[in-house]
């Protein structure tokens, strides 16, 4: 086996992960866990970061770099923004180091530091770095799906601008807290491609009414019966096609839209995306991050 | 004092509200308390409606009128609906008789069948009835804001459609279950006009965003700081712009849109329709309501 050359980790707000990585790039060890900031805040950052490295074996010289909340004013140590345009090689540069003894350091996000649209990334700037690279030549429209979906235009290795829509979190609040969630109770996600598509076209087509089309999952139960299945992808697939219809309002790249996802989200954006015609290309979120982490690492240990 | 001809209450999900009437359509007693259909459901309809009736000494002969939720199928007595494009006058024929002694009728609410946009009403179609009579010869636009807001078009006395936005409970889920519950900690309502207008405008001009405008009241926060007080009327104002970029997206008649509500929704919505730039003909919801029983009630009991 070869030797581990650092750690990299993801530390978001309610996820945490680690690798253990080789000169090469090459993965020796991977941990999971829930420990995301919010968990760490109480807990502590560094006896968490800490028990994962032990549980890999890491070396006590080993630097750990890291991404993600961990690096925000309520995180660990705050690793401050670069603001727009930003470019993703300026993100490489203003890591900040954690104090003590072991060579740790936090990728800062990017601010958009806009009166009429503000707004900040922390994590989503890092899987950028590993899905564009540093000179992505051409103009790139992201869509990076989540908790807070993030839509990022990047020229030329250069954040310009990006929108965060509460899309995931929005999801999960209407299922659990009004009356939907007597619409959808009992329902699995993903059961009915159909119904999802066609919630997505009526909210892309006319987003304004959103608040709505959610009704409708109630009301078209009431009248015409239909499987809280169907309603739950009324749900889902109207909040999606909203953003969507937001997202796409400017220009679309001709290669289409890059989507950084994984799993489950991956899928339910790529059905979205395809009803309402528009190619993605799909880039896996998880090796996104990790290749964005292993490109800082480079940058910032082999000088 | 005169005798009392009939009482009439409005039973919605969560409140209830009942009048002791006379002949004339003079009020002579009222209660309100939130034995709502959810704690009606519980109490028992007929314990709830009798402990109120004795509290204003109701003989035991008086009629009862009741509008609202106590009709739906999971209220008192399923009142049914009718559907649109619906006669106002109809929904005064259709009121279901409660099995008992006492003359007790729940009027129907108003049902549109349609694939498409399927929606339903509950104590709505009663408060058009007193703000609009039977005969209202022109066009209008209904705002009734709550909860559930209902949008509504009524020509000659005829329901002829209508649209519900979960505006209110939208309100309620993401100010407490989401991120926006930490950057509105501690905030009252209606603490910032200009705030809550200038959300208005930007969700009113491009609703699609609302996702995204949301986010912006943390976004805003955590980059140029600001009160928990501006957040909440960024959050306000979003989501009651979107609901009017949806409202007035067809033809508003020329004397503006006919607002039906009460006390601060009443207030509120009058802010927003002013950021807008559109004229309101404002009508107290409770005395439409009081209004619309008081004719449903003559119709009934004095043919």
């Amino acid at each position: 086996m070869t030797e581990p050359a650092y750690v990299a980790v993801d530390w978001g707000t309610s996820s945490f992960r680690l690798w253990l990585v080789d000169r090469a790039g090459e993965v020796l060890a991977e941990r999971r866990s829930d420990e995301g900031m919010l968990a760490a805040a109480r807990a502590g950052f560094p006896a968490v970061l800490q028990a994962h490295l032990s549980a890999v074996e890491a070396p006590a010289h080993l630097p750990v770099l890291v991404c993600g909340m961990a690096g925000a004013k309520t995180g660990w140590v705050e690793a401050g923004y670069v603001d727009t345009p930003a470019p993703l090689a300026a993100v490489l540069k203003q890591a900040a180091r954690v104090p003590g003894e072991r060579d740790i350091r936090i990728l800062p996000g990017i601010a958009q530091r806009e009166e009429s649209a503000p707004d900040v990334m922390r994590g989503e700037e890092t899987q950028l770095l590993g899905a564009l690279g540093l000179e992505a030549g051409s103009e790139a429209l992201v869509c990076m799906p989540g908790t807070h979906s993030k839509w990022v235009r990047v020229k030329n290795g250069i954040v310009e601008r990006f929108s965060t829509f509460m899309t995931g979190e929005l999801f999960s609040a209407v299922s659990r807290e009004t009356i939907l969630s007597l619409a959808i109770a009992g329902a699995e996600e993903a059961e009915d491609v159909a119904s999802f598509k066609a919630a997505v076209k009526s909210a892309y087509a006319a987003p304004a009414f959103a608040a709505n089309l959610l009704f409708t999952a109630r009301s078209r139960q009431l009248l015409f019966g239909g499987t809280p299945a169907v309603a739950r992808e009324t749900l889902s697939g109207t909040l999606i096609g909203a953003e969507l219809a937001a997202g796409l309002s400017g220009t679309v790249p001709k290669a289409g839209v890059t989507l950084i996802a994984s799993g489950r989200l991956a899928a339910l954006y790529r059905y979205a995306f395809d009803a309402v015609s528009i190619t993605v290309q799909p880039i896996d979120a998880d090796e996104a991050v990790r290749r964005g982490l292993s490109m800082a690492a480079a940058a910032i240990w082999t000088k």
